[in-house]
């Protein structure tokens, strides 16, 4: 972080025409934005939404997601024409959109009999990832589409953290009944055939991830050196985001958490990198939606500090 | 609300390129602004901010605000030149802002001694609120400014809801110590001196209440009747909406909440109110600010359902 870029966007919010701290979490964002973009005041006037789209071999092997896997390149078509939820927000938050499919017709290896990625697969998905990350583009949100996804976002918190495959998984885009004991049992053998190798979470992001959860971590470490800060979506995304916290504390320090997702785990993964999400609004997409509506927090609080009038220029009597 | 609108949105809703409620609250945003709006789906392309400023008797009295009350007439002052946050947030939301300055130079009289409008302000005051809801507006959010006004919103509440009056009074602008204890015994002598007087939730409002609390229960009544779904605001603006409640339970049916306050009251408030703000920041500026940030959700709401594909447009398989 820039300390003195923080140091001036805290002094400029002091004399801004409110009370002290009377934007409450808007000011901190505020402060985080200037402090990631090492700039005061921070500017949120080239906002992207980059979506990863890919495809997972254990949707196919096992009965794991409500939906079957066509609908991962139904749903890209569907951005590409502007028909998908991601597409209206982007328009409400005037946010550039850019969806990257990842090779879909060669989805990754079923996890629960092996690794999901060789090395250079998933290196290669990280170096995609990386590109979402333009000159010029000054906030980015990072969300996915992959059918099956969830139960890639469950194995790597089990492998990451422990506790009962159960704890990490949950309906997704809407499984029950023996659909999701069969996807608490894929979660449990893909870090059980894959334990051996899962030396670290760069390995677990390899053996148990995919290719957008790859995207997303490569996304996030471009976005910290190209001081660009980072909205994350819900719990496939932020569960990408958590290796690199895993590998490194701090690493997430550019990024905020856009909303608390419906699905169950995401509450507890949070709490294990202690972000506290921007909106709790019950949604449970993905592709992004909940980061592109948090947009709309992310310029309010970049236009309140920026626009408003201090004390002095303005002939408010202060406190 | 308009049961046909309702049924028609619902019915889209079910069709749209999203697992069943994978939009949460969203979905249930766009649900209500059809059953108010009477239309399917409904338009949020015309949103306004009305904040309506006033001045105090009880504020020149006795030292209840951190701030003077000049602060009144120089915020007024600030909307107009466009340097308040309310002013930024409506740029960032496409939303025509306007401010109506209810002579100021004429405060209400300290109700601590005696009502604080006679029945001819306050009928006059709630009519000048009324206007804020012109024809063509399809979203309004509801705001205020007037130095004193949370100590007049607190005497509303324990009016309406009893308790002691210290349950209802909060730092405000960000009185402490003396400030808070001087705002919590104006609050109990208001009610006392005007017992007798209040025996309806109208008398409630113009014994305690004042000219910017009258405008917003004018304006939230003419929102009913023009078909305008209304975001109300933080902790005065919520009070002054109570008073309808108080009269007429579901005579608020037609608003959401934007936010909750920080002004610890709120949150009671809104459960007598039986209300789930959209959104916790932290905020407590008034002048519309909470709503304004949450307009951002409702357009997001609006656009989602009107914009997006439905499964047989795009061609995706359903679950």
């Amino acid at each position: 972080p820039d300390e003195a870029s923080i140091q001036a966007a805290r002094e400029r919010e002091g004399q801004l025409t409110k009370p002290p701290g009377a934007l409450g979490r808007l000011e901190e964002v505020a402060e985080w934005l200037a402090a990631w973009q090492g700039k005061a005041p921070p500017r949120v006037d080239r906002p992207r939404v980059a979506v990863f789209a890919a495809n997972h071999g254990v949707a196919t092997a096992k009965p794991v997601s409500a939906f079957p896997v066509d609908v991962t390149q139904q749903m890209v078509a569907n951005f590409q024409h502007g028909g998908a939820a991601v597409n209206q927000l982007c328009l409400v938050h005037d946010a550039e959109l850019r969806v990257y499919e990842m090779a879909l017709e060669h989805p990754t290896k079923d996890f629960t009999e092996g690794p999901a990625m060789t090395d250079s697969e998933c290196a290669t998905a990280l170096a995609y990832g990386m590109m979402a990350v333009e000159e010029g583009v000054n906030v980015i949100c990072l969300g996915e589409m992959g059918i099956g996804n969830t139960t890639a976002a469950a194995a790597v918190c089990h492998a990451l953290y422990g506790g009962e495959a159960a704890d990490w998984v949950g309906p997704g885009t809407g499984v029950e009944g023996d659909a999701l004991s069969a996807k608490v049992a894929a979660v449990q053998q893909a870090v059980e055939t894959n334990k051996a190798a899962m030396t670290d979470p760069f390995e677990v992001l390899r053996c148990v991830g995919g290719y957008e959860l790859a995207a997303i971590v490569g996304a996030v470490i471009a976005a910290r050196v190209g001081r660009v800060p980072v909205i994350l979506d819900g719990y496939t995304c932020t569960a990408a985001a958590a290796i690199l916290e895993a590998m490194l504390p701090g690493a997430l320090d550019h990024c905020v958490v856009g909303h608390l997702s419906a699905e169950p785990a995401h509450a507890a993964l949070l709490g294990k990198l202690g972000k506290e999400p921007l909106l709790n609004l019950n949604m449970r997409l993905g592709e992004g939606s909940g980061a592109a509506v948090a947009l709309g927090l992310v310029k309010s609080a970049a236009a309140c500090h920026a626009g408003m009038a201090t004390f002095a220029e303005a002939g408010v009597s202060g406190a």
